[in-house]
């Protein structure tokens, strides 16, 4: 995929949101955990109800990885499910690496070639060579952490050099050098949306995965205020807020119904930007 | 386990090596290809031949995810026969693992629980929630990212503020509050082993997980002379020297001798420093 086509599927569905499949097996629904594969049945259920309302979504691997081989096998069959009955959606493995070249080549390897991934997520701090493999694959994308939505944010992101440049800038302002906007995106946290402003002037045309809505209190209205570009330019994620809606058997009506909500609010800031 | 016991294996081995398991399946001897389970096979016969010189194994991560299924299959029955057949041993996941709280909880259970590492690489840009998880257990260890031994180590790690101080440092001194000696070590890579001094008065009581001696150049002397406190504090690491010694037959002798050899300079180097 490239952000042409990205941007019309948006376009399309009138919607940026990704749906992250943080699926947490203590939280799927009793009735799921007698299925042989619970996680799976509701990976499926969740995309089928969801799949009108959002552009992408987002297993965050931590939740398949922690359940050893079944949670990658579960992993695997998801992403086969998602990219053979909507060929269009935009999959995002949201895996946080980043390692030495020959390491990260081989993740690239897993993600894009293993599996049918269209992107990964990926942390700076070992720079320029950590993130390179994964740029050499066409119509696939690195998403590199800028500025996240957790608390520790503060810790190191906002580490200042002597002229006032923090961190999370001059990550953005060099690893963009590495690319184009057709194969980097960035995260930036929507829990303060004003920084999105700052972000923009390094960043004005690549796309931004943006966590923070829903769960975790980011505002949908600021986020397209500061941080909506021309070509749309977000990936909103909800997560939590959408997956257990409903923790009964009506999970995915419920999941529905939030995605719908959202989608009913980003298709009036798009039209507000005179996008659609 | 803790600094101690670490420290009495070192003692007992003469010995500080961490062997690197990056199984790489394309580089492992033809031989071996045929079997059912190579990268298995492969991993048992370099653990036998080497265990005798090396008190850690650091099994890459990327080189078995990159596998999907078989590949995780690997890693576990590979950390089983380790801890089974060798108790002692220091266990790394080298995953360089980073994500916000409820993530890296996960990702801890995966590592700690599932299977039975003693310690996880964690990358720290995200921060003191991304790393809390990891210290709630019990005898195990974080091991964060502070200066890697790769070319883009530059980009990002030397980034300075206005007093002058560089992230790599910053990244030290502030987590290093967030733990004790005993749940925390770091990755300081050997290419510029006299950064040691550095960050030796930052972290004067850590171990340091050093890879980058053998293949990358670092020199195990001047690791040592910059490095080494009075508990030892080093584990230093050399993967394709070992591993890759030979890629006939006689592979698995080849890494015992090369371990050998490595220990031996080690043996030295703790004897001079009065450790033995």
């Amino acid at each position: 995929m490239n952000n042409l086509q990205l941007f019309s599927n948006i376009q399309k569905k009138k919607s940026y949101l990704c749906v992250g499949l943080d699926s947490d097996m203590d939280k799927i629904p009793e009735h799921l955990k007698k299925l042989d594969r619970p996680v799976l049945e509701f990976n499926r259920q969740i995309v089928d109800a969801t799949a009108p309302y959002a552009v992408a979504y987002k297993p965050n691997l931590a939740f398949y990885e922690s359940r050893g081989l079944q949670g990658w096998k579960d992993l695997e069959d998801t992403v086969a499910y998602i990219k053979t009955k909507y060929p269009d959606i935009f999959l995002i493995a949201d895996a946080k690496r980043g390692d030495i070249g020959n390491t990260s080549a081989m993740y690239a390897k897993a993600f894009f070639e293993q599996m049918s991934f269209d992107s990964v997520t990926v942390a700076p701090y070992m720079g320029q060579d950590s993130v390179a493999p994964f740029l050499s694959f066409k119509d696939k994308y690195v998403i590199i952490l800028a500025l996240t939505s957790n608390q520790g944010a503060a810790d190191f992101q906002y580490f200042t050099s002597k002229d006032n440049q923090p961190l999370f800038r001059e990550v953005i302002e060099k690893s963009s050098q590495w690319g184009t906007v057709d194969n980097i995106m960035y995260v930036v946290g929507a829990t303060k949306a004003s920084m999105l402003v700052t972000i923009r002037e390094s960043a004005p045309d690549h796309f931004l995965l943006v966590p923070g809505v829903g769960a975790q209190g980011g505002s949908l209205e600021e986020v397209a205020k500061y941080g909506m570009n021309r070509q749309c330019g977000l990936l909103v994620n909800a997560s939590r807020s959408i997956l257990f809606a409903s923790k009964g058997p009506d999970f995915a009506e419920m999941a529905a119904e939030e995605g719908k909500a959202l989608q009913g609010q980003m298709e009036q800031t798009l039209s507000e930007a005179g996008l659609i």
